[in-house]
């Protein structure tokens, strides 16, 4: 009875601590809330600033550096002329000045107010901690939290390391076939590196806490890394790979493969060379990796910024309203054209005919033939950008033909890409068909993808110097979760150990002489385990090597030894051999090279 | 002279933000000096607690909380009784009640007032923000951070990464001979995952920042997450290696090798085995790995966590006492004794004549006899902590002999290991002579460790269930930076590439010919490069393969071609060859082959 009511003592606190939580976390979403421009009274800072230079005081502060961020340049300027002197004046400070304003904090009266107070709060924190003390202490049992993996990540077992492992190893043996160097750089980087280089998405980024020293942030992809060490090195020529990890704070969808830490294989080619070669390698290289992996048709999507920009211009949309447009092309293949098409009018501001007219190009795809038409194009070929994007993709497309490629590229102009940084030729790697994993079809799309971005080194370089990149990141998340589901689904099978020989006895006390064994095999380099213990059974030491497809067991027995005899045990066949202690070595490694030979060892 | 003022101007904002930032970082130092329990006036507090329950009001605080954990238990409570009757009152308190603790300000007069104002800083800012508006808009060029990685973090370059990779596989290739599997975690865990299992270092563990969503911190070695991997999928038995990268928040050091992100190289055995069998087996694979590194002589120090508490049972040291003394032993290997002696005695509370008893045992190093000697000591004999620890020793040594590694090993009464979580044996590697680099020493120490840890993944299971486990990690930075600088003196060279084949040109206009000629070697399997430029010199062709190590050249011609036939190259002896065009991928495979035997191709 006893412990019955201290269970519903504990189910009360519970409950009290869950509307605790659910109270701080409606009061921190309003206080989210709060900062966006909807909630802020434009009007009222206006006023304000009709009799003031700035929000507090007399001096810029945090709270003008807030507000100028939320509001944006698309509010109503015209209506709040106080307010957009005051913008246009926080606009002219540098990110070295703004860091050094001083805190206050924004007056209330310029935003609404949030409607879950404090004292809420603290009323309900009050009963909990009164509910609390109802338990005796020694009914306070150590907590325990719930045990996982933050979200959007996970562990690798064994088996998935080992199909990463080999998905990898494939990608690494291709990128070496083109001669590219291996770089690595720290998992974090200063916050200000990475700063202005996402765009929209830099609210996915993974900040570290201030503990004292620099302010941190976990990297979001390899790019970004690669640009600043070239242009901290001074490096101008450049052909490496780098694979590893990096993190978003996205919503993650982890059975298709979508993870907030994930791998990211690159291949990039930096330095000032002829138009399309390394352009046309990248490729080159992304078919090679696709064949290799043999997960199903593929076609190699391109397309050229430069083209795009034209196609924009040519099509009447402003030259500040490039790249939201772009971004509104890049969902269409997710989206209908119908969808898009609205949100460029309605929120990039694109007018209906120039949408209409955008729309009859991005139908568009093909080979050379189709890059000639448009040369020939009345209003592709009246706009410079459009030519030189145009005959950018002529060549690229020459020389995928010389590389025998031709086949699996598709000249796209649907094709956009959703970072800014792309300067020239952009392309995407999409599986043709879903796979079918059991009696389930699993639909991959994107695999790969990448482009030219001539302009990102310079941003790092204080004289602004240019090193031209071209470069392509292999998705293989997807690729791992296709294999994991194939495995999952008894369509493959993965080795977790790669153990030649197992040394085993059914003789009691005979872990000595068993250690005497492997210590002679291990020397000799041979992949070698045994049970850990002392008198293991004769069965469970053969199920083991049958579970972890180790081929070929050493069998050790009183009576052979004193013979100078041991046996070796072919696992599959459960044939067992004499022969001679001293030979063993030599006999294992004949058997081993065999077994290689006939591939029936390994992965 | 416009330009020359300006500079002058620039020279000042320089000047006046560095001084603002000085100013903020002494603020910041005072207050976390502040939090120090040596700035905590514990007269005011204490008397203040004597007619308060808690620090703010009449509810727990944060307050509370961040005094209660600076305090420690250390302090002088006979002075301070309401403070004790307090800090008690406290210490019941769970991590989960604590987290609902409403957030209030420390009462400034328990403190001692920092001597930096925020008055000050904003005075200066203002001064700063005055120069700044001196210079026009036009005259404020986009400010360039500083390019650096983070602190105690680096790049790897293709030849610092030629190295990591080569260590690296020499050591997977041992922990796979062992039979090891692979597995991998993310790099940050939940919070509550590293909390209470690195005593005093938890300080240096990086937070990543509240972003809303889960409390998050890097991992700080492997070992933590092996555990929760094992509790989290209820895990019994698993041989594993993991390699990865974990992070300190430590000074670095990093030409010795000591970074803040770094690489750790872990072989853990978990299960429940015979006794000393799989901490045998780890001491072997050790041995391997350093043999194969070849990087000079070594010993590996054992010693056994029971026998040093059995030790200082016997020397007169209280139990709660053995944690404390057990980190200062741990110094000896940095500190002579007669320092270790006064900080147990000052810091620890151990009496002169109990660290005296100490003093005498942990000089003592030796194989068998030593431990057998032990085993007869008076006092040892008395205590069953040490009788076990020492028969533990015993076996261990036994079995290494059997493994042919006796020679290299040390019983040695002095090691300790910082971590508190070791529960039976603990061993380091140690390298006994300095590494000779150019005319320099190189000092290296320490460059693996471990033990047996038998309670960790009980802390994480719900029933309290444990998994006994045993591990090494190999300290490899210490290992890169030797080869580093053995690089860096001319002592040693790597390939950052494995291009067997270059093909060349000195003819005009032979792109689309070179390009066929990859796109055959690539198809084959053979690494390839090419120039990326359409006409480049022969000699700039020549000299690439030269400082690539690149084998062989494929040199095209217009005549050779028409007679259908190309020149193969050696690099080295600049013999050239003509062969049949069609005979290309195989001439060059028999020359490949050929080369890998001589061993003259790779790293």
């Amino acid at each position: 009875m006893m412990a019955e009511s201290q269970e519903i003592l504990l189910q009360k606190i519970k409950e009290q601590g869950d509307l605790v939580r659910k109270l701080k976390a409606a009061k921190e979403a309003n206080e989210k809330a709060k900062k966006t421009v909807k909630e802020y009274d434009l009007k009222e800072i206006d006023r304000h600033l009709c009799s003031y230079s700035y929000i507090c005081g007399y001096v810029p502060s945090n709270c003008d550096v807030e507000l100028y961020k939320s509001i944006g340049k698309n509010k109503d300027f015209d209506r709040y002329k106080y307010l957009r002197r005051w913008w246009y004046h926080m606009r002219s400070y540098s990110d070295s000045e703004i860091e050094l304003f001083p805190m206050t904090v924004l007056p209330t009266k310029m935003y609404i107010e949030n409607n879950v107070c404090d004292d809420q709060i603290q009323e309900e924190v009050k009963k909990l901690l009164a509910l609390k003390k109802q338990l005796t202490v020694e009914d306070v049992v150590p907590q325990k939290f719930t045990l996982k993996t933050p979200k959007g990540t996970r562990d690798y077992n064994p088996q998935q390391m080992a199909i990463r492992n080999n998905v990898l190893q494939k990608i690494i043996t291709v990128f070496k076939k083109h001669g590219a160097e291996c770089i690595d750089t720290p998992v974090f980087e200063l916050k200000d590196v990475l700063t202005g280089k996402y765009g929209e998405d830099s609210k996915l980024i993974y900040d570290l806490k201030d503990q004292g020293g620099e302010i941190l942030s976990l990297r979001y992809d390899l790019t970004v890394p690669l640009a600043r060490y070239l242009a901290m090195n001074k490096i101008t020529t450049l052909k490496r790979y780098h694979i590893a990890k990096v993190y978003r704070r996205d919503n993650p969808a982890m059975t298709r493969g979508r993870y907030r830490e994930f791998y990211q294989c690159d291949f990039d080619i930096a330095g000032q060379y002829d138009l399309m070669v390394p352009d046309a390698e990248c490729l080159k290289a992304v078919t090679e990796i696709l064949d290799a992996l043999d997960i199903g048709k593929y076609v190699l999507k391109v397309n050229h910024r430069r083209l795009l920009d034209g196609m924009f211009e040519a099509c009447g949309v402003p030259a500040d309203k490039f790249r939201p447009t772009c971004s509104s092309v890049d969902k269409l293949d997710k989206s209908p054209w119908e969808e898009v098409r609205t949100e460029m009018i309605n929120e990039k501001g694109v007018s209906p005919d120039a949408a209409d007219r955008i729309g009859k190009y991005v139908l568009l795809n093909g080979g050379v033939e189709l890059a000639e038409k448009l040369l020939k194009d009345e209003k592709l070929s009246n706009t410079k950008a459009a030519i030189e994007g145009l005959e950018g993709i002529m060549l690229l497309l020459k020389y995928c033909e010389l590389f025998g490629i031709k086949d699996k590229i598709v000249f796209d102009l649907s094709l956009a890409r959703g970072l800014d940084y792309y300067t020239g030729v952009i392309y995407e790697a999409v599986l043709t068909e879903p796979i079918k994993i059991g009696n389930e079809e699993q639909s991959v799309g994107s695999i790969a993808g990448g482009g030219r971005y001539d302009n990102l080194v310079g941003m790092f370089d204080t004289k602004n110097k240019q090193v031209p990149c071209v470069g392509v990141s292999i998705g293989v998340e997807r690729i791992f979760s296709v294999l994991e589901a194939k495995l999952a689904a008894g369509e493959m099978r993965v080795r977790t150990n790669e153990v030649d020989v197992y040394v085993a006895s059914a003789q009691k006390n005979f872990l000595e002489e068993r250690m005497k064994i492997c210590t002679e095999l291990w020397n000799a380099g041979i992949k070698t385990e045994q049970s850990y213990k002392k008198n293991p059974k004769m069965l469970t030491q053969l199920q083991h090597c049958e579970d972890s497809c180790i081929p070929l067991a050493v069998v050790l027995g009183e009576s052979e030894l004193k013979r100078g005899m041991v046996k070796i045990r072919d696992i599959v066949s459960r044939q067992e051999e004499e022969v001679q202690r001293e030979d063993l070595v030599k006999e294992l490694n004949a058997r081993i090279a065999s077994l290689n030979k006939r591939g029936i060892n390994g992965v």
